[in-house]
């Protein structure tokens, strides 16, 4: 093996190869510390052709390449396995803003950079790059797109994969492709950059992207509604929609056991209401017209709702601070949950149309199986998106229900499955999911996985044992 | 031959079957009359599992089959070729829409069914399907779907690809592939549609798609804007993007000469202004919300406009009838070229923040090779798109022009690539670019569409000679 260190090594230099075991330490985990894996080596190419000649000596040795942005990722992608025979390609050091064409509304960024610097790039050149999530301030661009990340803006922006125009891709051989296009159409053969993107790096390394960038709202509008069921907060979604169009950029749900976790492992946070409900929606519009336009909108829409006993109580931020208040409300459950002890998690789509009625059935079904579990049931209700967690009974003792995680798993994934939904519907499959999407996957789309994979990387180098 | 007809004839029946010479000729020949083939024999399937027996049957036989819409493709890729030994597949008997879910907001519909007819199905159920494009009326979802169609509300929705949540497609083995998923986000594995959409026929047969749906407007507002050229054109998209946000609809823009040849051949248009001008912005602008809200909005822009100069002069449509006066003057462009006799087209793209300094170079390159050739430059100047079309001199020889068509795309298309650009920006490459494409794209990407040619369609079944 070191004759390929050795190779690794001339083409990236000491900076960017690290073979100590202590400093391998903290790229061979994953960011909730389920995987452990044991790298050769950790290498952080500074360049493009660097990471071309790290995969070439690695697709020649016939070595695995593991590709690693900020590690934040929730189903163990980026983590090697425990052989200590695979490379961790981290690529944060290819961080630099490439272009920004702001009349072209792109932006052109290296796989590394964090994605809280590119939405600061984007404002400050009077635009906005909508990703957003949790881990903004660590996770990396390179790995949002292989992961085609989510996030909060999805209802009104779509996935990671709708904000792409263009790819630069290191490919298993070592050839680059360069796929930096900037275009809004371009219908000239097969659209290769979308087998990148979700990928999860088993196609090849994401080096740089074209990103597509919007004009910057100036006014925006925050409110919470309480509700009796899942049922009404679909039909609040639906006249939200149906008045605001695309101004409704989130509509998010959580239900009052989450809101009452929050409210027990917050102290800053702060009930909506002085009653509390079953469920809570959050909705937040956003405009790029100044003004009360968005306030106006929310108020008419959550009147007409309280008239009709669609909602039965609402909350309008007053303020930035109140909205940001509402927001962590929704934000802080899974670690206001974490804070509570081990839990079982689901994060699973569904039709919007089945949302309640998945809800209904499978809190029914997994009480039955195991009596007063909690259910912490939120999400993403306008992408029909739901973090479907199960949390052990109260007093009971969390390793003997951590134990079911099998059996849980299988409840809930046979519901999604029955409703036609995803068992996967942001984090992807990586190391966690890759047995369990064999159960919900037709043979044929296997296969078909399984072949485009064979063709681009005979040699399965690339991030060997995720996905597939 | 006959062996398969007679097994095609079993799974199809004789309503699905045409083999009598002239019955075969409207399916042989394309919209514009381009190319001419010969089938086999055209088969008509009425359900999926009658596709996949034709395309199995054909696959054992080592038969090209020829998948077509509504047969208005501009590139000849729903047209077989002359050898009389392919099929045509003719999808129009797919036409039923299989499920509208209004909460859901998407619509399951067979490949078969017009545009149109879809489009009615959605305002039936107060939905907006917002694909929309001149030949609405006859092309069909699958062919749509199979070019990436783009359209009149790109710069708001997207292309065909970003309307698309599931996919059915007949594979070239015969096998079906169930991707008909209706939900927002599902990251379980490589994004297997992405190959199908655009892939013109191709990789498979696209039997069935759910397509997402959006609010219905309420309002709308359209007017003209006089400038004095593509620079002042994009300073005006610039700022109604970032005023109006996703409200703009459309942002189209056509020269002088293009409005020249709509007042000639159309009695029935009318000039938008007393004067002329240069060039011609035409925006769109909707809202869920009802009233006059767009109307002032596009008042407000054109107000600053004017007063800096960026506009000469603007007119904003006073009623539903004016608005589609206005667009008529955009939309009758092409036609009203044919009018006036033969003429050299292109399809490009180019990125927004280029494209006047690219009609600018590309205008003088081409008179200075051909004094006296006449630019119709016309396009979706919001999606970076133009239809550059060259008549030739006034009193000019068509027939000598035509002669030059080969040198006047090479330096239309050169100018493109210059650009970072597309030489097919909406219509595919079918039979007409397919040699053109080999010229500007890598032989990294060529390689990389032709593994995956391979391997989904290891006997080259599936449209031949299209593409790739």
């Amino acid at each position: 093996m070191s004759a390929l260190i050795e190779r690794i090594r001339a083409a990236v230099g000491t900076a960017g190869l690290i073979t100590a075991p202590d400093e391998l330490a903290p790229y061979a985990t994953d960011w909730r510390k389920r995987f452990f894996g044991r790298p050769l080596a950790v290498v952080r190419p500074a360049s493009t052709a660097e990471v071309a000649q790290v995969v070439r000596a690695c697709a020649e040795a016939r070595t695995g390449v593991v590709p690693q942005g900020g590690n934040t990722g929730l189903c163990g992608a980026a983590t090697p396995d425990a052989s200590g025979s695979q490379i961790v390609l981290n690529l944060s050091r290819m961080n630099r803003v490439r272009a920004v064409d702001v009349r072209n509304n792109t932006m052109t960024a290296e796989a590394g950079c964090v994605l809280a610097s590119l939405q600061k790039a984007a404002e400050d050149a009077g635009r906005l790059l909508p990703l957003s999530l949790a881990a903004e301030g660590s996770c990396e661009i390179g790995g949002n797109l292989s992961t085609n990340a989510g996030g909060t803006a999805v209802l009104r922006y779509g996935n990671a994969r709708e904000l792409v125009l263009g790819l630069e891709v290191v490919l298993p051989s070592g050839e680059i492709w360069d796929g930096l296009r900037g275009l809004r159409k371009d219908n000239t053969g097969y659209d290769l950059k979308q087998l990148f993107i979700g990928a999860e790096g088993t196609l090849g390394v994401i080096t740089a992207a074209v990103l597509k960038l919007f004009p910057l709202p100036r006014s925006r509008a925050t409110a919470v509604a309480a509700l009796q069921s899942p049922e009404k907060a679909l039909v609040l979604l639906e006249r939200a929609l149906d008045a605001c169009g695309e101004r409704l950029t989130g509509f998010e749900l959580f239900s009052d056991f989450c809101l009452s976790l929050v409210l027990k492992h917050f102290r800053d946070a702060a009930a909506p209401f002085p009653r509390r409900f079953p469920y809570y929606g959050l909705m937040e519009l956003s405009d790029t017209r100044p003004g009360e336009g968005a306030g106006t909108l929310v108020e008419s829409v959550l009147e007409a709702a309280l008239e009709d006993k669609t909602v039965i109580d609402a909350a309008i931020a007053q303020s930035d601070a109140q909205a940001q208040a509402f927001w962590k409300l929704r934000e802080f459950v899974s670690e206001a949950q974490a804070h509570e002890g081990p839990n079982i998690k689901h994060d699973v789509s569904i039709p919007i149309s089945g949302i309640a009625e998945f809800i209904a059935a499978t809190d029914a079904e997994l009480l039955r199986a195991y009596p007063g579990i909690r259910m912490v049931t939120f999400g993403h209700l306008g992408d029909g998106n739901l973090h479907y967690n199960v949390s052990p009974p109260d007093g009971g003792v969390p390793e003997a229900f951590m134990r079911e995680l099998g059996a849980v798993n299988r409840i809930v994934h046979d519901a999604v499955a029955r409703f036609g939904g995803s068992i996967s519907a942001e984090h992807g499959l990586g190391q966690l999911k890759r047995g369990e999407i064999l159960r919900y996957k037709s043979a044929i789309e296997i296969e078909l996985m399984r072949s485009i994979k064979r063709t681009l990387d005979p040699h399965g180098i690339m991030n060997p044992g995720k996905v597939l």
